[in-house]
């Protein structure tokens, strides 16, 4: 017989950055499952009624909560965790933000801005009543403690995976993350309920979330960074979905990406009778990035994509 | 009665170079059709007889011919020319290969390499007996005469469009170009029968195409840069389908592209048991580059998606 275990993580323990040296939380072993309950990114300093001035004076110290560590038995350097996302479900509000000195347009977008989400219809929000986006949840962070000693923000991504906003990690998708450290130690955090590819603002839709992740081991696999499966569905439709797309080109990728993103915030902006920052904050939650060339020197090319069927018919 | 014109673009007529003061080939209305039968982009110097020889000595005078140019009667500089890709099908056979000095990965990938497809089933083709390709037929280079005068090369893209490889312009698509001069003088070529976002080995499968174009004015719309719209299709299965990820991470998106693609050619060469230029080829035509984030100071994500789909049971 097999005996599958369930842990419930407790909902009091996180920490604020990475370190190979925090004391496990709870010791699991392969093949079990943990349950979470987690807090958005801000950890309480954003609620439901607060404004943007909250935005000019966030302690930073207590963004990105993790919950963990998670020490998972038998787990060696040299090993894959495998991280299979069995069930995650968003709270029922969420919010997105421009944060002054952050996001790919930095430098255009000065001035803090709060959007808050009503997320209480579990599947879908409203960016405003014409404008509905379906939610995909999964988490901006998840990873290992890194093979070095002392403390590692958490807002840089690395090869022990952490905070690398890959919008694809939904469930029924599974993780593999390198263990760099004896029992693995996991955590997770920065749940999102929807972001396009590229999070161009900063933000996603960020919310508290339920999860459940089924953990194994993969001995000796000796990858050098993460890696994933995942299979994509149609959130924004049937195959009829289109898409309309922007373009940057040039020899630099960022650049490209942001010459694309400018314009499908004025493609937006315009067509849809908004202000620039609030379809900035609607392209970070459903604009998808992609590098359609890196080829044809010295001019690459890369493309941004809205999905059309957000929109409703008025 | 709206009467609807069909051109059949004279086949002898091809350009290889961007040059506003070229003569026309055909002058069409707004609302007309033309069909063209295209070469593929090598225009003859490579055939199903080839070696790997014949690119050390391609002539890149012949490469890239261009069908046009066309002039659209009424289009002036502001306007943008809409060209709706309405029937586009490949050729029997294909070709990708390894051009010394070019591609993501031209450090490490030197020796010339060609693969002939056969693609006479039209749908679909073989990598080989285990590995199942779906064609997604669509043009590399469509574009119209750029502003300033005098020749320019075909493979940088520019704001004129050009030599995008937007994989997303397939059958149904929409694409926008910003005339830059009287009649636009429209021209195709460069036709893919498949390709991956990011084209990493300088080739998609390079084929001859039949295809069919409908053009229109969109007066006074000011682009400064192209645009389209998409429909994807689920090319590689039904939802279910899953995808193979690796990742790159850090400070600059064409390093993090590159490690991705390497990671990536490592995995499909040792889980498959081919050759790694074999694995890079699979890589430049059907594996996609997605952004994930541009915005976790310092370090960027890129995903390379394989679909496992390709890949049949033996």
């Amino acid at each position: 017989m097999m005996v599958m275990t369930l842990h419930i993580f407790p909902e009091d323990r996180v920490h604020f950055y990475w370190d190979r040296d925090l004391e496990p939380v709870i010791r699991i072993s392969p093949g079990d499952t943990v349950s979470y309950e987690l807090r958005e990114v801000s950890d309480g300093q954003i609620n439901p009624a607060s404004t943007p001035e909250v935005l000019r004076t966030l302690d930073w110290g207590r963004v990105y909560p993790l919950a963990g560590p998670v020490y998972v038995e038998g787990a060696e350097v040299g090993d894959a965790l495998e991280v299979e996302i069995l069930d995650i479900h968003p709270g029922p509000w969420g919010w997105s933000a421009i944060i002054p000195g952050f996001g790919l347009l930095e430098d255009e977008f000065r001035e803090p801005r709060l959007k808050i989400w009503d997320l209480s219809r579990g599947d879908h929000t409203y960016f405003r009543e014409d404008i509905k986006i379906p939610l995909e949840p999964f988490c901006g962070t998840m990873g290992v403690a890194p093979k070095e000693a002392g403390r590692r923000a958490v807002m840089p991504p690395g090869t022990h995976g952490g905070n690398m906003d890959i919008k694809h990690l939904t469930r029924g998708s599974k993780l593999l993350l390198p263990v760099l450290v004896d029992g693995a130690l996991f955590s997770v955090g920065d749940p999102h309920a929807a972001q396009g590819d590229g999070e161009v603002c900063v933000t996603g839709i960020e919310a508290p979330m339920h999860l459940s992740l089924r953990f194994d081991l993969r001995k000796g696999l000796r990858l050098d960074a993460p890696q994933y499966t995942t299979s994509p569905r149609l959130r924004f439709g049937d195959e009829g979905t289109r898409y309309y797309s922007t373009i940057g080109i040039g020899p630099d990728l960022l650049e490209a990406s942001r010459d694309a993103i400018r314009r499908m915030v004025s493609f937006i902006a315009e067509r849809w009778k908004m202000e620039r920052w609030e379809a900035y904050i609607l392209c970070s939650v459903v604009v998808d990035l992609r590098i359609n060339e890196v080829v044809d020197k010295p001019n690459w090319i890369v493309s941004a994509h809205l999905p059309l069927s957000i929109f409703q018919e008025k």
